[in-house]
């Protein structure tokens, strides 16, 4: 069983579930073999470092078409060049229909922007704004077969939400199909009340997009999309979770018995709503997205969550906006209103070093939870498993060889998205992937890029198994 | 890297995060290799099987003195060989001090009475019954360096209780040390003034039992536990849980961020008070085991609380007391009263095989989560992991192999304790393990034992690493 | 202060805070003294009687316009003599604003339908469902000014259902004005799709009614009713509340400090789901009403939510609907399917009596508390207090006189409403009124109605006080 | 009906439901009339003043025998006055047993000090520090039909605490006889280990005390509590709580359906743990109690418990111990360490006006509320209702007159008790009562004590009635 193409050597493994030393035979792409002492044709000395699974980002934005004049700065060049650079080996964007569209063409067309550009593999979830006859008739049954098994409705934004009833039946679809739905979750009709009041009463600055959402009105969604899931029967996800009010609706789903995930992002552990009101007015646009940071208190009850596992997934949520330029947060925002800036924040580089550096060497969370948040579960839950998110003989070699003692501090300039500022400028990490492999391949060493744009390929979805309830909290 | 003693070929392995097909390389009695078409001087054929890392049964009563005429009816021989036939490959009984006693005299007799008879691996749990001066300022802090890591404290019966006080000493002593304390939570006071209420009026079969100790008696002790812990700001471990109750309090210490720990045992999920009351009157002391079995309801809330991750660890609570003879439950009990019947079912054979028919086959939780709960936890719990407890490079081969789809119904003429009757004779299974090995030696060869009395080792203890949080919550 | 019209002599009086003998004087149809030995003009013995408040009934409908060929079969008239025969000296009727309708004329027209009928006193709410910028910028705050405090707003019935945006505006302006928001808090869309699947499925029959709208239905409701309220920092009121689910979210909003007021009725806890699918299949619709009665488990929490001081008000949702006749539950529902039934139910008449017979009577509530849940509690909610509602000098002498030891069996034949059947019939009460006065004047002697129709007066509602936060939860 | 010895004119009368506006009509000392125009030999003017029953001050430490050289500054005599001129009435101290004393002679050594001292009347609370054979078997049941209804437990204090054995046997009695078991609730073993680790550690000053004792002590020994209660089915009433986890603790028992009745007292509104460290550092002993002062989250949740129907009973818990001389807080705990500073605070005479102050007049709660909870709820739960706790025809002329406008800063040298500070110096307060009557007989005038010592009389006390479940939960 000799003869790897590869051999990661004297690292420290950890999984989901062990942390133990040994070797990683890589051969075809793939992991032949776990063992002690393995010999291949190349050798990289692991010795001293942490040996994880690479990343996988189960929710972030690429180049989707957006309304009007605005643009993602980042393509699938771009963006999954800072994800590999940031530990990430898999992503997971979305092809977003707009009402009118054919979720088919969506597809399609999402397809050609990725072709030739991606460094890393990729899956598609699907959007679904427009819950017709023939999308939920046909297309979506059908590319659900073909492996886009997971799609995002939002119960928020008046281009893309959709009113309890579609959600039903997206739900009911999903329960017949065996796909899974990811949610969105804040209330619609309560935040364009508030936002209303509030730029009637000229508060219109970046500091009021928080008070313009409230945790309440998080709660109320989260609880109306817990509610409709648990009148079906059927396991759906809760994306980005930002507030101990939901948190307790989620928490409580899960002691009832039901099958109900849940996801947070880096923004609710380290940014806060006063970051949204800081400096020169405008900066705090920089740190406008939805739900918006919420305060110290709700950061520790994120912490908390992610550790005792109510928590499923850790994503980025990456919405590639620029500060500045003309489709920028404030050619958008500055001279309208905070509802105007466009909404979402960089991320899918900072992902995994913010996690590590405070909540492993922080002492918050084990370095297995660290791999079942960042990629097993994801992995799991979305059906990419155990093709991808762990390892395993068997698996896809995606590997981040993470030095755990580096120390880093975050500086757009050394981050390899398009974006002009990242949300996280000056903070200190310690801990960092140096090197990274996709399908066996380096392609981030040293933490420079050295694999080549484009051969990233695209993953089919299996549908989570529904024989295995309980997916997801381990 | 070949030149392997062993390998276990085309297996399904499932470790507590993933699933997945590969062979095993065992070499020296470790796991020194997972990979794809190993060759080995001997081979095991695993295809169609389920390779599992042995079980762990972290709460075993085997041979422990006892007052009066009372005996256990297993010794480490015949308690380890049911174990192994079980699919166990670790267990952990007890060293169980008296009151008076030198806790340090304790382990050494406890060692001579396991010399020689184990087929499998063994650590020892200590019970602290007597929280002296010397036992606390020295014997225990010197055992729990010596490798004896975990102990067991009793917030009830008679002779064995702890005070809040002593409680409070034992809980400062764990957090100084590192150890884990593990809590047998009803109330003292409440069950003997129960006990003798019923008694007093008469009612003294067994099916009062249950009576004499009803949710809310568990649920008080729990919460106290609970709260002095919390005091104290020390993790524990809330043994044999069996109500929705005490669950509720298990899960809300969770999400205040607690490290409280939880177990919970096959008599909570396959029995209930109804039991004791059946048949002849006095048969239902077949199921006299402290928590007594609950109703129907409160199965469904320890079903769930396996699936979501409330609980971490199950185990047996093995108490290997004979229902006739001269130490048997009836001598002790048909002409006194339920209080008199030695107190504990035997389980330690039967643990695995009930949770994988009803919980794994039965669809109600992961595999995974199988060999989390009943391996990989409470290898992390009380420090036997990365050695014990999972499927990896560099532990020890102990592994069993499952047939997932075995008929087997429980019989006790099966079984191979050396207790005279199950409590779950008749029920019907579903998938069995078929072969077990022990550090790479098969002691369980299609339901037969073939490993030798004596092979099996004592294991000592690390602490549970204080810079993992969220162990056992995974 | 002698010279009384009239004195009540001899009698045990309840308030909702004190049970004490007195006497009471009445003068021009108010309560002038509560004293001992009083003489009036004319003289009612009371001795070994109970003389309590007449009861409030703030949750009826009668004579309202109904869509199509329905018809309410209870006018002002039979309405009101229904009410005062069971012990009531107040009703609260509504209003009901159809999409298209000026609020102002429909008052108009419903005052024209009182009038010259009414035994007893009235107050309006209003129902609005046409939430437009006429009816809510200038009609509603007008009539708000004019003494309709109140209005009830519907989350699901196609023709009355107001979206959550609508729900905001409405809330807003009880915040501007004082004015008290009462909720029909059951999800529309969820019913919709649930009674969709049913039909299709050829679940027709009336016990389909209670799967088309399970409590989690109504838990969602009313936790999007409570996240509304709470975001706007609004009290309001939550009608006919039937489950453990919503009575939960009812008690979680009141322990964050929330001014959540929360309504039941008879149905909720004297009927089950079951009654709907009993004898001939189509007797069922008899108990058709939405939310639909529950289960006995159910009926417990609601019985405890009473007592305990969960619920504030207990009224009967009267809605008068025929069994048989070309409107009736049969013609309409026999052959189409159960969500073309008539919804509703009679109860005016029996409300007190079954409360107080299984409340009082069965030890579940003190005497006090039947008061305040019958009669205080909504004259103070709804700004009629202290006029009515209570037993105090200056308040109107509306006083029921009850027997608290008459046995009798509730039969239709007995009762006075218009409706050829109760949904209680055969329930065998101990208490009941057997003396009625409204403003002094005996309405009801012996149970037979004496006052003359049309005696009864409009009354104009004050505001809540703002200035007494916790009105209600007494 | 005239020829009322007394008249109190033109004021506005407030009971714990209503609030109207009536004369009052007094002879032979008791309420013989409300009305108009009452007209009387004597005539009191309540124009523009609120006519409230008179306060029941139910927690209350009089003259308490002390070990050591500890003494009680007020007696019947100076305790009476005080509470008189804060508007109370009746008042309901301890008569205190230590171990080894007959409790019929303690309670006859109480009336030999209250004899002909007392301004107001007063009921005993018994309190049991030694339940053995002959109190719990003959004392006790016999007092209780003497009139004794009421007895304090302590879990916490080393000269007077029971372990649960005991607790479960006073609970029981209780059960049998219907008296009412008030508890204190702080877990001793928890409280005498911090405190001895605070001792050694050198911190010894007043603000440590509250780290003696922190929540979540007091939420243990409530959940203890309130769960032997539950196992017994029997009403009990937790005494001075103070914490937001007890709160929570009470209102979930109370969801449950348990009758656990609640007390705070105005230090768990006007104090926090930082008082304890004021100024010259042992100035902080002025407000040493158990439980000590919390912080403001958990005044604020005291607060809303207030408001909501949470806690039933509001007591100042009066312990009036002196700051200076040879028995004061100083003399006994300044060189000593904080456990030894006497331990309680006064409070008999501030207790309704600053509840009135901030409470009525902030806005927090209704008038009627302010009434039931520090008059009619008592009453009610103590077994002296309807002759005390109300303003009802037959009740006792128990009436406080309050100037609800009158402004009053808060000054010990302007107090009636006999200790040498109050720990609420300088706070400010708008309303205060001017006229106080007992009995028909005025006691206090402007402010001014007028009333004779020892026209107080003692009052025995009814059983709570069986047959009215949810008394005290209005």
């Amino acid at each position: 069983m000799d003869g790897f193409d590869l051999v990661i050597r004297g690292g420290t493994i950890a999984t989901a579930s062990d942390v133990f030393d040994a070797d990683i035979g890589i051969r075809d792409g793939r992991i032949a073999a776990l063992g002690e002492n393995l010999a291949g044709a190349e050798e990289i000395d692991a010795g001293g470092k942490l040996v994880l699974p690479g990343g996988i980002d189960a929710h972030v934005h690429l180049d989707q078409p957006e309304k009007g004049d605005l643009a993602m700065a980042d393509d699938f060049r771009s963006g999954t060049r800072a994800a590999a650079a940031g530990g990430t080996t898999t992503i997971m964007p979305f092809a977003c229909q707009f009402r009118g569209q054919s979720l088919r063409q969506v597809v399609e067309d999402y397809h050609a922007k990725a072709e030739g550009k991606a460094l890393i593999d990729y899956a598609f979830h699907l959007i679904i704004a427009d819950a017709n006859d023939r999308v939920m008739g046909q297309e979506l049954p059908a590319l659900i077969e073909d492996g886009y098994t997971s799609f995002k409705i939002y119960m928020t934004y008046p281009d893309l939400k959709l009113n309890d009833r579609e959600v039903l039946e997206v739900f009911s679809l999903a329960r017949r199909t065996g796909a899974m739905t990811m949610v969105h979750a804040e209330s619609a009709d309560a935040i364009e009340w508030m936002t209303e009041q509030l730029v009637l009463a000229g508060k219109t600055s970046p500091k009021f997009h928080a008070d313009s959402r409230p945790p309440v009105v998080e709660r109320e969604a989260t609880h109306r999309a817990i509610s409709l899931a648990e009148l079906l029967d059927v396991p759906i996800l809760i994306v980005h979770i930002s507030s101990a009010e939901a948190i307790e609706q989620l928490a409580r789903a899960r002691q009832r018995g039901l099958r109900i995930y849940g996801e947070t992002c880096p923004q609710y552990l380290f940014l806060t709503a006063e970051d949204l009101g800081i400096g020169d007015e405008f900066e705090g646009a920089k740190f406008v997205c939805s739900p918006p940071p919420r305060d110290r208190a709700n950061q520790e009850v994120v912490w908390r969550a992610l550790a005792n596992g109510t928590f499923d997934v850790f994503s980025s949520d990456h919405a590639p906006y620029r500060f500045d330029g003309p489709d920028g947060k404030k050619a958008n925002g500055v001279d309208t209103s905070f509802d105007k800036i466009p909404n979402g924040i960089p991320g899918v580089e900072t992902r995994l070093p913010l996690l590590f550096s405070e909540g492993v060497n922080g002492g918050r969370i084990s370095l297995q939870r660290f791999v079942a948040l960042t990629a097993t579960n994801p992995a799991r839950i979305y059906g990419l498993h155990p093709r991808k998110g762990t390892i395993a003989v068997g698996s896809d070699a995606d590997i981040a060889i993470w030095d755990p003692d580096r120390e880093v501090t975050i500086m757009n300039d050394r981050l390899h998205h398009n974006v002009d500022y990242t949300p996280y400028e000056g903070i200190e990490l310690r801990g960092y992937p140096t090197t990274v492999l996709s399908r066996g391949e380096v392609v981030v060493s040293e933490g420079e890029i050295v694999g080549e744009d484009g051969r990233g390929e695209f993953l089919k979805c299996a549908k989570p198994d529904p024989a295995r309830p309980g997916v997801g909290v381990l």
